[in-house]
């Protein structure tokens, strides 16, 4: 395998089980996973879906380790690293690397929210400098709706030119495609554009993106990815528009609480309810009323209640 | 000493020194300490201005262990425990309570934003039974301009009734004086309402209030001291107003760059002035535009450079 081949296709935040106590339920994750990689994603675990910032550093590290031991293909992780600490991303960045992974999702440092270009320049340039392995390919996040912290463009650019061999594209949750656009039309080298929701995949392939990493692969993976791979296909637009309505029924509800109602019903492992708090678990409307109106779309999840 | 006795005064959310690899340095930082308890106010370390998020539940573990093995008073310790990951709050918060901390300052879990008061609620909860030590006392700490998720008086008044042994006040940099005025009417029973700037030192005084925990306690202590002991004199007037005109000129540069340039001046210990990216150091102009200002005004910070 060509170890610079930088990533593209549908990669799913995989959304994070708990056992009752709260702690992380690695076994279920890594079948998570599994099925998961059997529909076509990519794995980016410890995404803002997989509630990372709710998990600690040694959860992650033991999540992450656990699920290569579990013999999940570290090509297809693509973990969140990113933390406001730089000794915690320096430390979760590493052991991605050490574990084989194809890149890590760097969220910038979200807690100050006056800091400029040169502050987190300063930051990622430390964060690089001191993993300090060339086998690492930063995919840079970019959420202003929720991290608050954006990443320019020109910011991005500067980071490109200091690291062109490990900077190798961004997720893009913005929300807002007139942003993703102007990213595609600076045309940086081989820089891989994927989107934060599957809304704007169409468009992005369209525009040379690179695919989408998105909440609702979580619940509608296969579906995702076969628009990513038939986007040139005469009903795309047929496919994209069905996406987009799956999307917004999910969507109703707060997002994650309602992945995990969604998982928890279709593989029958109630335990898939649980969040951390600040989250809380949909209430029981809720949820009846989100499966109530996937069952009026005939949606389902093939394989998922066999996967264990 | 009454074990239940609850907080008042001035409190200096301490500023980290770091060595040159950026690491924290304990030594300086008991030093600084040392000092800031002769001026006369608690030790809010592990705050906003403290970089407390910028360092690894590991390194606060030890700079707190440190502190205590250098002979600083835990019962002078206020620190800040609260984290976006529940088990980070919960290890901080437990070490606190162990070497004796009077209280710790509890920020809310701030990466997600569209958290409501029952995910608080439910983050608190889980925090203080997990905890379940009835020493601990939660100092909240609201600071909607950074943090971005607040607290609301609705969710103020459910934890006291929860917890009312536990929930023993609040910091609130909400930098909104009738938003402070509007808890101090509520007049929970001994509940302590530390304002966030000593800006609003003398009005909260005035009004009731606990005193302030306020970065500018960590160049000017012992004029903030000295207002709130004496915000019944006929001259009170003027000294907030002198208060306040210092703020606003170390307010004129990124504020924790200002503080660390101003100690590191006074002490003679130029690393003072590093800073951990995403912040970034004072530029020279700006350090000597800010030195120069001070200088007008005559300002000093006496036995500060024989503290060492």
């Amino acid at each position: 395998m060509d170890d610079t081949k930088r990533l593209s296709g549908v990669y799913c935040p995989v959304i994070t089980p708990f056992n009752e106590d709260l702690t992380p339920d690695a076994g279920l994750l890594a079948i998570q996973c599994r099925w998961l990689l059997t529909q076509g994603t990519g794995l980016a675990i410890f995404g803002t879906n997989s509630e990372a910032n709710s998990l600690s550093v040694d959860e992650k590290l033991r999540l992450l380790e656990a699920l290569v031991a579990e013999g999940i293909d570290a090509t297809r992780l693509l973990p969140g690293t990113g933390s406001c600490a730089l000794p915690d991303s320096v430390t979760l960045t590493r052991a991605a690397v050490k574990h084989g992974c194809s890149g890590v999702l760097l969220l910038p440092p979200f807690y100050y929210k006056a800091v400029n270009d040169d502050g987190l320049f300063a930051y990622f340039a430390e964060l690089i400098e001191r993993v300090g392995d060339n086998r690492l390919r930063v995919y840079l996040y970019h959420i202003p709706p929720i991290a608050q912290v954006g990443l320019s463009p020109e910011l991005i650019e500067r980071l490109i030119n200091a690291y062109p061999t490990t900077i190798a594209g961004i997720k893009d949750s913005s929300g807002d495609w007139s942003a993703t656009e102007k990213l595609l039309e600076r045309q940086w080298d081989d820089f891989r554009v994927f989107v934060g929701s599957e809304t704007f995949l169409l468009r992005n392939m369209r525009a040379q993106g690179a695919g989408c990493i998105s909440a609702t692969a979580n619940v509608n993976p296969a579906a995702i990815v076969s628009l990513y791979k038939n986007w040139q296909a005469a009903d795309a637009e047929t496919r994209q528009q069905d996406l987009s309505d799956l999307r917004a029924v999910v969507q109703q509800q707060p997002m994650i609480a309602a992945l995990k109602a969604v998982v928890a019903h279709f593989s029958g492992e109630p335990g898939w309810r649980r969040v951390r708090p600040p989250l809380l678990q949909l209430e029981d409307a809720q949820r009846a009323s989100l499966l109530q109106a996937l069952e009026a779309r005939d949606f389902d999840m093939p394989g998922l209640d066999s996967a264990a």
